[in-house]
Parts: structure tokens; C-alpha cells; sequence
């Protein structure tokens, strides 16, 4: 099955367990010669940190990843780069109590069916805990990336009908700037302040919500992304739709095409002022043909409202009588889980860049890379 | 890279350019003992089939798959299955005069950049010919689904601003009848008189039209998907984005779900007269942590309008130099190419469920497993 | 499953029976830009084609391959390549009267175990026929490898008792010539003459003989090969014993290692006349670590009598019952098949460090590296 | 590349350098439901362990395997399994003064000159304590098997002139007891007596000694292995080859049968006194065609001797001096470490054997495996 692994050349396998000792990840085909340090993987996990602010889940965790192999003095070697991640805080007796019910919105139906025998505890491998260790096998694509020029930023597009106004214009380094500044990670300082309120009206309510997710990544050179079915965009499709609670992606105009003609939707080729090819508009979300093409990666995906609420919510329990489900006093709660969202969809589409960036490697013959084997 | 591969292991291997002798599959990992015919697959291809009916591409192709190796007596043998469709009427002259141009919306300026060298004729390798052998090959998954009660529908949900009145409490039968019926795969009588008053405009102003389609699926056993990175809608999600022209995906709920509160998503669990688990709503779309639930498969997906118009558009030609695109007379023109994408639609659908059928068998051990060697 | 499959970036897929109307193999991965033509692959084909000489099984089969994707104006693509090898003379009736025997040595007997239901007919997916896609795709490898540098020869070793003289000393490029003269692959003329009596001796009695195959190659640079299950040498190995009636490999001076000491079988580091790293001695066979050395390869690999013998053998039919095998009049007898895995040793080493050579060029970063996308 | 990875649906990771924190690995795709403890996997940790018996590397360890995932109340939860061995009396300084000589016989030139970075402590992660994860796995993979009826033993075959005499009759259980009762893990006492006198000679001379190491498994059904790639000996060997100073692998009769003739090595069908179908002999050494044959599976594998010794010896530094290089004080010295290959080979079996068992559920279609999903 190989289920827990990701990617083909840069690959990770993921491990661990919502109340296990640890959880961590082993990233396999990382190239050698990339400076990497855990202070580096840890500011990026701090983002997805439940309790990271006030309106968040308030369990605390000093997330710290340690690197167990695979960089010697500061670099990558090309050896598997193991990262991980202790658990703590982990007192899975409050479970007890609902261990037996059927959670509406959660997996411990689907799983009991497939499994027969799984760690129910905190939503063991289905918890979003499970996400930690994508956050920092990102941190490492990220650095890789970044060596050439590919730079990545996400942010709360929309929650209930407040949408962020789309900050177009900015560079994505301040757009990535102002998103981390803000306590929901909504670059627009009106739509924050709306949200905010959502949220804290959710959580007296004893309610969740959902949120669309938007991600811009810039510096993609116009080669990224197999055919037919490795297409850059169906990567990150299935990457996004990965994530827990991810229920849709869309590219560029996304599901407003269906109400697009063909002359408003293809964006003309012209040439910027460097002289280089660029499109008038960017209603493909910088994709043809499953390849990138050097504008602008434009991608939204939208997370349903967290499953775990306060309210009582009438269920099944194992052997399908009828049972009310309250979740336990203490239990966690986090009224819009989507919002820590945010760092993951960065993680996973610079996971996905990364491979599609080493993948191409292979694109071509050339005079330049006959000598390549010896670089 | 191998990016020319679908699926673990139910896996095919698709290859062929739009101009060359023929196009195919290779199927690997089909289990011994399933009956299949060549005039099953020819079914199915002829609904993609570009001049089904009146309203789409005249480009006439008699489309008749060969089965080369792996049906021996009638049944599959284990053995890989490839499927081999020749091209006909496959005049390129009519490309050399735009050959030089971008073609705003389409993968050659992608192509040429990343590849220096590929294929220009009628889209090559990245024509929408290249779905002919999914569909084949879906055919057979198709097939080895309805042996285990299976059963796949896709339709056109929407066009413009027309949206097809949802079928809800169809069987899933009756809804793949009454959407092949229709000339624009539409099983909402209305929609559909609008939809073609749409696509007829559309062909006269030489403009083009985006859609939606909608997927269900049926009799899924509450098992299929593994988590974390193969879950079932993140593999659809692939499959879908891998569709040429696919700008984005939903389950059940989809996009909505950022305006909706976790008490109104959360599909609650209940029994049914036969004294099943099944949820009260469907959200979800009938995916649950990654595993299918037992409740039917919703996805949409959106298909953006077909990027060849033949509208003059600006654009650059190779060297950087301004220049009008005109498609040259005879050139093939369909101005809703979304609709051919309904076969093609439930062929990835019944790609990714077999492979993560198949992919199930290894989940757990029991004894009737431990027998299963000797099956 | 995906067994069809050999090689993960430069990776094919074949398939075919016997006595089906065809045989071929997709190559996906292969880098755009590589000129190849039908007829350096048929030159290779040639070399295993039964009845390539009066010794070897005298079926005549002109062997065509045929490209039918992939390639453009004389160049790779990038897309994948489909190559389809017409069968000819499949006359299937003659293997009627055995076909309910279990055929010592073959595989009739663990296919219908594990499948249940195959193609008997003339060793159907099991035959020696499965290798000319193989050849096909090695073609293309090798191509792929003499850009860079990387040639590869094969020859005969050992029958019976006769074994050939080394011709340590040889230009890879002479020995090959050499080697291709001789109607057994056998480049010692002395050894030649002792094998072809051999084989007529065989011939006349209606036996058959094994055989020991050993390849060189040179020019690959330090550094093919990935540590811990990628090793070059564990590739290698999957790739012989793939192909059929091969038993065991060994590397360098393998086997004779049990019986040697360290300070014998370490080969020292010393500098050629050009400066650059070699051993004095080539124990390793051109692997350390896992990782070519940049000394000859060297490998030898066994294959095992012909299965197929005129003389009469007790076995069982299907139904468990005692029967004498005795091979139809005008069936196949090839008395010395490996002669014929000359080619396919060659082949099936080319696509190994075809793959090694792709994957390589992601296992660092360099400024090199860096601007590799443009190239 | 994700070379550090071996299996399709029972994958390990393995990850971790000799002088490291801990060294470790990650088993996907064990089914749900089997009963493993940390003890079961220490057990056989010990078996490889440097210093089990006076005669091997007097480096103390102890190995002690944690799980850290994937295991919940005792039994499997088909979530990936992690395990974690931490490293202990690494001390890297004395490897210092060697640091920049080419080590012959080892991979540090290799490594060097691939990836230009890499960990030199101890062999990094070339160092055979590479293999401790291999042997935690497998006995994962041993206790699968065992629910299914195989069984696998392995010993030493042959060091130097020694052979050992073959065991062929004895059951495979007292076969392994007598094997492991032995220092030297050889089962004949004559043989056993000489061995340790050789290793004792080598450890006076500084020197090191090959060795050849026989595999035996019992209980495969005739299922085992998938063509035309994926052949059970086809894996075995890539798995052998895979593991440090393995330099060759032959099965059955091996290299034996280039001199034999097809009469000879033909293993006729009988069935034995249950009314099975068996083989009179087992020249094919259990696999037929690439699956087994449900007779013994036999291999026998060569390694090289270990290229650390005493005496001195010439070679270059990192600057192509010429040097001398002798081992520092204190340094490890194994004088045969293809003893310790031997819970290694077995280990490696097992990975192959389990993975083809679960490959095989999806070889057919039947009554039986349609009702498996709900199994």
C-alpha cells in the first residue's frame, strides 16, 4: 500500500499516532548539499501549533522536531533525513467515555470497518496531529526551493461570507509577511477583524466553521509537472485533498469557468517588459497542460467545518443503537481548525514543487547535462 | 517519471499523440478471471467519441479498440491487458500554419519550453484524443466494479448559468439512461434544451463554453481508500486534475462548505430498514478520513471552456513577435468540450475505486484471508 | 502489482503472449531530444531472434519493431514511446496434445495455481518471446547510455565444461565485434568450436544445455546507484534473474569471494596515467557500495538448460495423474536457449544504468544543478 | 529516488547513520490485526548483534528496538509501523585520522564522489549497523508468514574451503534451533569446529574471510511472486544484493546448472503420499517461472570479506596521494562479518515472501475474494 508516503523522487513517509510516543516523517531523496537546521523545520511547525493564538485550540504543545539522520554538519547528505516529533500532553482517558461511538464527521466509522482493530485515542492516525510532520518535511522542500527562486505564501481566503479582499498586487514575500502577523492568517485587516468575531461567536456556540484556503506560489519556472497524469495541478490536487477536512481545490478561475467562454478564459501570451513570455491575465492559476508556465500558481481549497463540536449530536454507538454524543469536559476544541490550515497547504505544495522540480531533471538531453553527472 | 502511469495496482500505461498511428493502454495488475470483450470497451468509447451528436466536434474517428494480449478465452489472465485504438483521418497539414504561434490556453508554449522538442500536431500528446484509452481502460475497471455491485453515473450539472435540477432520488441506473439519452449527457429535460441553445450560440459567435459534471457512485463497501495520502477523494482528485481542461474539484458539500457551521455539515449516523449505518445527510459525498463510507460517491468537477476557438486571438509566435491566431479552416472546433468529459469522468472514477478495491484486500488479516491464497 | 514493469524514471512496460498477434513495450521517462529509429532498434532484435544462426531454434520469425508514439522528426519526445513487435508463425494447435501436462521445468504448472486461467499456448506471457520487447526498449537505453559515454558487451562464458578463455585485455568495442561473429556469442575461438559440438551433441540427443553469460561494460562514471535498496549491483540482480531460466549472478569475483581473504579481495586505490582514481585490481567488479566505481562492470549470470527437451519425461496431467510428455512434431527445440540471452543481458543491463544515470542527477545541488532547468 | 525503501505493499523505510543519534525504520502496509511485541523484534535483533559470540566484533550494543507507532494494544492497526534503535557507544573521534584516505574495499570514495557531503563516522550510512532496521522489520515480516504457515532458516554454507555438510533432510524448525545454537551459525559440528579455527587464524592475521550463506524457506504456496518483473527470485535477489558485501545469489542448482544438462536439471512432477503435487527433485530451488512451486525455496548468497582489516594497506588520500592506511586503535574489527549475515538473509526473505503474499491477493477474481472485503 505504501499509503503513508508522498511524492516520487523527494518522498516522505509519515508516521505516528495522535497519542503515541511520537510522530515523524523520513524524507527520502532529498538532494545532498542543502543547509538545513531543526530551528528552521521548528519555526515553520510553530504555525500549525494548536494554541499558536487565543481563538485556536488551546492544547499546548512545544512541538519541537529533532533530526535524527541524514544531515552531517549543518547539510543534507542524500541519506534519508528522519525528523521527529514527541507527543506530549497526551491523556488519552478523556476518550474513554465516547470510545464506542460513532463520531459524525470523524473517521473512527470507516476506519473500524476497514481496520477491525486502530487507535481510537484523540483520533490517533486521522487526527490532524498527523499533520506535523508534513509541516516539516515542507520546511525542508521550502529551503530547497527557495535555492531556486520559488517562493510560496498562503492565507484565510474565506470564512462564512466574509472574504478576504484579494491582495493582488502585493509582492508574496510582504503578502506572507502580513498573512503570518495576523491571528487567523488573513492578510486583510477588515475581513480579520470579521472573522475573528465568527470564530469567537462559534465557540460560545459550541460550534465550528469551515474556510476556503488560498495559496500563491511565485518563481516557477515554465517547466514544472509531468503528463498525462503527473500534471503539476493533479499533484497538488491530490496533495490538498490529503490534508484532513479538505473537501475541494480549484486553479485560477476555478468552478467560475463554467460560466466562462472560452475568450474570456484564455489567457493571451504577451511579453513583459524583461522580454519574457507572460500571459495578459491568469485565469489558468499559472497551469497549461499540467505544467507550470512561469505565472503565478494560484490554488484555493476549501475545509469543512471542524467535526468536533460542543453541541450534543445524536449518533450510533458501535453495535447501532441509538446513543447522544457530547465530547467530554476538556476534550479539544478548535471552533475553525481550517485556519491552521494554512502552513499545511504551504507544506504540501512545496512538497509537491519540490518533486516536480527534481523530476524535470530528466525532462531532456542536453549538452548541459551530459556534463551533469559530475556536478 | 513514469508520469504516463495511473494506479497502484489496478495500473495502466497510456501512450499515443493525436496524429500518430494509433493511441493504447496497457493495463496491468487486472486480476485473472474477469470476462471482457472488445465490444465493451467500443461501448463505452463511443460515447467520447467527437461527433457523438450533432453538437459537438464533426471530427468523425470510428473508434474501434483492439484487444492485443491478456483476454485469453474470453477472460483476463492475469496477464497485462493492452488495448490498441488506431488514428484515422489524421490530416496534420492543417496545423503548419499555426505551428509557429502560442496557442493561448493550450500546453505548447508549456511543452516547448520543457520539452524543446515534442509532437505540434493537433495537440499531440496533449490532445484530448489521449482520454480515448482511459476510457478503454475504465471500461475494464467498469466491469470488475459491477462484480462486486459497483455502479458509476456522471452528468452534465452545469453550463453557463444553467444548472441541472438535481436527480437525487434516481437510481443510479436510471440516471446514467436518462443522461445518455441526451445529446449533451443532461438527464434534466429543461437544462438541457437550454444547454443546447447555449452550445449552438456558442458555435455561431466561434466561442466556446466551460462546465460543471457531476459523479456518483454506488454500492461502495465502507472500506475503500487508504489513508493518509491515499485517500479515496485524494486519488480522485488526482484522477480528475489529470483530465485535460480540469480547473477543479468538490465532495459532497464542497465550496459550500466554508458557509456552513459544523453542526449543519457533520452528516449525522443512523440505521436503515435493513438495519445498515447510514448518515442522515451527505455532505461528506461519501467519503469519511479518506475511506469511502457507504454512502454514495458526489464529487463535481469543472472543466473550463475549450481553449481552440475560433475567434481571432493576439498572441506571440515562437521568436516573441506579436501575431494573430486564427484556426486554420477545417481545423477541429468543439465548442463544449466538457460534455465529451462525462465518459471520461466515470472512467477515472472506476480506475481509482478498482485500484483501491484491489488495493483493500491487504488491509487486515483474518482467517477467511488466510485462506484467500488458495481462492 | 504492476509486474510488467521494470525501472523507476527511465521505466517500461510490456507485454504480450506467445501466440497472441503481438508483442511490445512502453517506454515512459525516456528524455526528450534522442534520436532513435526503427532500425537500430531491429538490429538489436536480430540478435535474439531464433534461428539466428543453424544452431539455435530454428523458428523463423522477422522480427519488425514498430514505433508508434514517442518519437517525432527522428527524436524523442518525452511522451511515451510504444514499440509493437507483429508475432508471426503463431500456429497454437501442435501445443493441444499437451496442454493438460504439467511441463517439467516450465511454468504451466505455478500459472494455473496462481492464476487459474492463462494462455498455455506456447509458453504464452511465460515464453521467451517476452524478452524482444525487452531487446527493443535496451535499444533505446543504450542509445541514451553511448551519449554519455557508457558501452556494453556480452558474451558467452561457460557451456558445460567449456569455458572461455577472458579476454580481460579487449577494447569493449572489439570484443562485441568479436562476439557478434560468432554464431554462439562466444568471442574464443577455441571455446567456440568445443560449444557448437556441444550444442549439436545436445541437438542430436534431444537434450539441452545451461550456461554462464558474462557482461561487461565501461565508462560509467563514480556514481551510478543508490544506496540501500537502489544499489546498482541489487538492480542489476532483479534484472537478470527476471529474465527467464536465469538462476544466479554474481559480481566481479564473486562466488570465489567465500574462499578468498580481505587482503586479497580488496582492490587498492591508485591513480591511472591520466590522474584518475582506479584499483589495481577489480575484485568488486565495478561496484562499491552499491555505487559504480567507475572501473568495468563486470557480471556473470547463469541460465539453466532449456526446459523444453525432446526426450520423453514422466510428469503429471491436470488431474494428477501419471503421463508421459513427449514435445509435439514440429514444436520449438532450442538446445542451448541462453546463447540467445546474449542480447537480453545486455538489454536488461542497459535499462539499469539508463535508470541510474536519471535518477543520479538529483542527488545534489549545485550551481550547476540550479541552472540545469533551462537547459 | 526513495532508495531506501524496499517493497511494493510491505514497504520499510529505513533511515539512520552508524554514529547517529538512533537508526530506525517504517513499515507501511502491514495489515491490521496482527500481534507483535517489542521482545519478538529484540529477539531477532540480537541475532545480528557485533559481539553475540567471541568470534565476531567485540562492539557491544544493545540493540534495543522501541515501537513508536502503528501497534495498539498489541496488535497491528495497518497504520505504518515505526521503529527506533537507538545508537550507543559511538564514538566517531577515532575515525578522525582515516577520514580522508579511500578505504578500499568500502564506499567512501563512491559516496564521496556522488554526493560531495556525506557522513564519514563509522561508514555512515554504508556501516552494516545499516541493517539492524532490516532484521526489526523482518521480524515483523517472519511473524506474518508464520500465520501462514512459512518458515525460513539460514546459515553458513561455506568459508573458505569449509563446507558445511547439507542439512537436507532435517525439518526446517531443528535446522534453524541447531543453527542458532551455534557461535558461528552453522549447523554441521565438524564444519563449525574448522570455521572458528579459520576465523580465529584471520583475527591473529589481521586478515578477513568470505563466506557463503543458504537460505531454506518452507510453507510457500505455489502462488508466491509475479511476472514478468516482479519474479519471487527476481525480488530475493535484488533483496540479497541489496544488503552490504553481498557480491552474488544463486538459487537451486545455481552456477551448477552450466553444466548440466536439461534432463538432469528438469524436476519432474509427482505427487507425495497427501496427494500433492511435488517435484523429485529441486533443482529449481522452489520457483517455477517466478512463482513458487510449493517445493523448498533455496538460495545460497556470497559475501565478499569484510573490507576492514588490520593489515596495512596501500592506497590514496582525498588529494590522490599515495598513503597508508591501518585502522586506528580501538577501531572495530569483524573478521567475518558475513556470519552476521545471516539473521540479515533471513530478514530479507521474509520482506520478499510477505510482500508477495499480500501481492497475491489481488492475483484472481473469484467467489471467495468477492466476499474478502468484508473480511
Amino acid at each position: 500500500m505504501a499509503s503513508n508516503q508522498f511524492g516520487q523522487i523527494f518522498r516522505i513517509t509519515t508516521w505516528g499516532e495522535s497519542h503515541g510516543k511520537a510522530i515523524g516523517v523520513v524524507i527520502d531523496g532529498c538532494p545532498a548539499g542543502l543547509f538545513i537546521s531543526e530551528e528552521e523545520i521548528n519555526l515553520e511547525l510553530i504555525l500549525r501549533r494548536p494554541g499558536y493564538n487565543a481563538l485556536t485550540s488551546p492544547r499546548k504543545e512545544e512541538d519541537k522536531a529533532e533530526i535524527y539522520s541524514g544531515v552531517f554538519e549543518g547539510r543534507t547528505t542524500g541519506a534519508p533525513i528522519s525528523i521527529i516529533i514527541p507527543n506530549q500532553n497526551a491523556d488519552p482517558s478523556k476518550y474513554e467515555p465516547i470510545k464506542d461511538l460513532l463520531r459524525p464527521g470523524h473517521a473512527n466509522f470507516t476506519y473500524g470497518e476497514k481496520y477491525g482493530h486502530f487507535d481510537y485515542r484523540g483520533g490517533g492516525r486521522a487526527s490532524a496531529r498527523e499533520t506535523a510532520p508534513r509541516v516539516a518535511a515542507g520546511a525542508i522542500a521550502k529551503k530547497l526551493l527557495m535555492e531556486f527562486g520559488i517562493q510560496i505564501a498562503a492565507f484565510v481566503a474565506q470564512i462564512g461570507e466574509v472574504k478576504t479582499i484579494e491582495p493582488e498586487h502585493e509582492e508574496i514575500d510582504s503578502l506572507r509577511e502580513e498573512t503570518l502577523k495576523s491571528p487567523v492568517f488573513c492578510p486583510d485587516k477588515e475581513a480579520e477583524r470579521e472573522i475573528i468575531a465568527l470564530i469567537e461567536k462559534a465557540k460560545e456556540e459550541g460550534d465550528s466553521l469551515g474556510a476556503i484556503i488560498e495559496l500563491r506560489a511565485e518563481g516557477l519556472m515554465p517547466v514544472l509537472g509531468d503528463p498525462t497524469y503527473e500534471k503539476l495541478d493533479a499533484n497538488l490536487a491530490k496533495a490538498m485533498l490529503s490534508i484532513p477536512a479538505c473537501k475541494g481545490i480549484e486553479f485560477g478561475a476555478g468552478f467560475a469557468a463554467a460560466n466562462m467562454k472560452g475568450s474570456e478564459h484564455n489567457d493571451l501570451f504577451q511579453r513583459n517588459i524583461e522580454g519574457n513570455v507572460i500571459t495578459k491575465t491568469n485565469h489558468a492559476g499559472g497551469v497549461l497542460g499540467g505544467i507550470s508556465s512561469g505565472m503565478p500558481l494560484v490554488l484555493r481549497c476549501v475545509f469543512k467545518p471542524t467535526s468536533s463540536i460542543r453541541k450534543t449530536q445524536t449518533t450510533l454507538n458501535k453495535k447501532g443503537q441509538k446513543a447522544d454524543l457530547t465530547l467530554p469536559e476538556g476534550s479539544k476544541h478548535d471552533p475553525c481548525v481550517a485556519i491552521r490550515a494554512v502552513p499545511i497547504v504551504e507544506a504540501m505544495t512545496a512538497l509537491v514543487l519540490a518533486d516536480a522540480f527534481l523530476m524535470n531533471r530528466s525532462a531532456r538531453i542536453t549538452r548541459e547535462s551530459a556534463k551533469s553527472y559530475s556536478s
